[in-house]
């Protein structure tokens, strides 16, 4: 070995989803995995999801026996799948010959709220595996599950072991996070749609959480939330090809000016092309123009637990009354749209309107303020292509617009054209 | 109701194996039947096996991923089988509007030594559990599984769930405890080869620590000897079937003498016939005999964690050299002779003889030693069929003979016609 090559040694948290722990074949692979990056000359802690399909048919089961029964029970009885890998995998790894053992939520402990199902981790005690890494042992972490100040088992929800992964990674000062599942990367659009969808080297936290946030089910929003906090980098690939991921940049460097720099190997402005056919767009028509009214109209809406997300007030057009706009989740739609007409006597609208059969398509790049013209192409590729836009939103790193949902497949690919995302 | 049948309230332990809760029908019975004993007006705590079936599959997969690997991962997987049940059954009680909630090993705790894969209960702490009972709850606890001194998981062997749950019977100082399997009680041989094979009401735990340490797997002899350490009254019964079945009585009843007395409902000297063909018979002809020779033998045996059970010494024919028998578990009997050969020069015997083609045959009975002929009506029994006794041993309840195996089902058969045990 070259001088060149020798690398300090670095802590990686390796996490893997549940097709990569679906039988006992992928977990093997998994602990060779493991084995490559201590060869690299690092130390690894590993998360663990339970075999695909299992947390399902628990759930399933938790649903068939009592559907409106008691979360601590769920918790229980769903924690259960990331135990039985996070057991496996210690073993497989002994099997190489590597020093290794489990733990589970409660054992090291992950203490989290005491909201079942989906609770959120306070803190992770990380004095006993930061001592058996040290021992040159690998801990292998059970994944989606942590202690209620009570005792109880928790579940930190869907998605919760990449949130677990990163919240751990941030509690060891690891180096970095690689998350691997069935995904090869981050692409710029969702490769279904678009046939040349490319996969991103890299993109920065930022951007990775508008495109989770926006659609992309690659990563759960919380986990990249957690990691911009932290400033943990992130890396997602795949643990069935050998081939690198993408690298989510914990850091983003900047000039002088506090502008993001750009590399050579990302000269686009635009990083990738979201969708969403997950909102429901509310119009509420000709309300009074005045201060407070927006107000007014939201929090009923927030106390009823309502999510609101885009929100678009319209310049008046005569002077004393205006049209708002806005998305909640479809799922709430018809509970928004009761939540108003209740309303309607102190509220004075006149007319309430609800449309499910939207899509919100988004493009998102960090790069994207310094550079005129990026909304312009796509209000412009839109309108080549005979697609109404209903609604605009922006902010510092991305444009979003609403428009009818048989419309998303054409416009994600004619987007992904117009910022040349392919090259 | 008249003042007759008003009961006094008892604190009744059920526990339910794994064909009672396979799936989740089976388990909603279960609730029913906790419930039924609630209304009768008693207080019940449960204990919970895994799915049948599902301790393999873990089993069969912690094999396969690492043959020789740490039992402590061993107990971490193969325990959340009734992690998993314990928090559906409770699901289930609560369903039926019952107040429950699980407990796993950790959380109560039952603690065990830390000999993983076939762990002992140390002790278990009832606090939390009694109050929940007071304040009208059913506590669901997951058997099978404990925590070691060092906080991890461990396992307490096959058939630990019953003896869990006498155990729990024990320090919940219950009135009983209730096993629910998918036999329907202790019957007077194995029903599958004595058709008229009779159910027993009740049987004393003494006799029922002899039969299922002779090869009626109905129960664990550890979870028999637990209930006869501290004289709790075990009922042996089918969750499938609504029938009474065998109660195990913790409380023998003598006369002055200190004879078992016996009741009406059991006239029979004999309580039932037992089988067993896990024994191998190994033979030394002609060793010395002079004091201290059996040791000599059988010290290095029990040194290689052999266990020895039936030791027969016969009579010194010319003065100075005598024949040993005795029986090991036939899964160790190459293992014994590969000990015994090498011990050759040191015990200067003259041959060495295995046989791993027998059969122990044995016939319990409290009331056995009170009442001569009981060994003259096996003896006359099995040499009526032509079948030869190769080997004999007693005990103040039970009487076993070593014969060629192929003779099993008939003697058997034979033995239950004899003591009359199907009237």
């Amino acid at each position: 070995m070259t001088d060149a090559k020798v690398k300090s040694m670095a802590l990686i948290v390796q996490k893997f989803g549940g097709t990569s722990v679906s039988h006992l074949g992928p977990i093997r692979r998994v602990a060779r995995r493991v084995q490559t990056e201590l060869n690299a000359g690092n130390e690894v802690a590993v998360v663990v999801s339970a075999m695909a399909g299992v947390t399902d048919q628990l759930v399933g089961w938790v649903r068939d026996i009592a559907p409106a029964g008691s979360d601590a029970e769920y918790d229980t009885v769903v924690s259960s799948g990331e135990q039985v890998t996070s057991g496996l995998v210690a073993l497989a790894l002994g099997r190489l010959g590597i020093k290794s053992r489990s733990w589970l939520g409660w054992q090291l402990p992950v203490r989290t709220s005491g909201v079942h199902a989906r609770a959120r981790i306070l803190n992770i005690k990380t004095d006993e595996i930061n001592a058996f890494i040290a021992s040159g042992g690998v801990p292998v972490v059970a994944g989606f599950q942590g202690i209620a100040p009570d005792g109880r088992v928790t579940t930190i929800g869907r998605g919760g072991s990449d949130t677990l992964a990163v919240a751990l990674a941030a509690a060891l000062k690891a180096d970095r996070c690689d998350l691997y599942s069935d995904v090869t990367g981050v692409f710029t659009a969702d490769p279904w749609i678009v046939n040349n969808a490319r996969k991103l080297d890299k993109i920065t936290c930022e951007e990775m959480l508008e495109l989770s946030s926006l659609g992309a089910k690659v990563l759960d929003p919380r986990s990249v939330r957690l990691a911009l906090r932290h400033r943990m980098p992130i890396q997602v690939l795949s643990s069935f090809a050998d081939l690198p991921g993408t690298l989510i940049e914990g850091t983003i460097i900047t000039d002088v000016w506090g502008m993001p720099l750009e590399d050579d190997q990302n000269q686009n402005v635009v990083t990738g092309i979201a969708y969403s056919r997950d909102d429901a767009k509310i119009t509420i028509v000709q309300v009074p123009d005045q201060p407070g009214v927006a107000a007014d109209i939201l929090a009923p809406l927030s106390e009823a637990g309502i999510n609101i997300d885009m929100i678009v007030q319209n310049v008046s057009h005569d002077g004393d009354a205006t049209d708002l706009t806005f998305t909640v989740p479809r799922g709430d739609a018809e509970k928004a749209t009761h939540v108003l007409r209740e309303l309607k006597g102190k509220l004075d609208y006149r007319i309430l309107l609800s449309d499910t059969n939207v899509a919100k398509i988004s493009v998102i790049g960090i790069g994207m303020q310094s550079h005129a013209g990026v909304a312009q192409t796509m209000f412009t590729a839109l309108a080549k292509n005979d697609i109404n836009i209903q609604v605009i939103s922006t902010s510092e790193i991305k444009i979003s617009v609403l428009i009818g949902e048989e419309h998303t497949e054409r416009a994600v690919r004619a987007l992904h054209e117009a910022y040349k995302l392919d090259v």
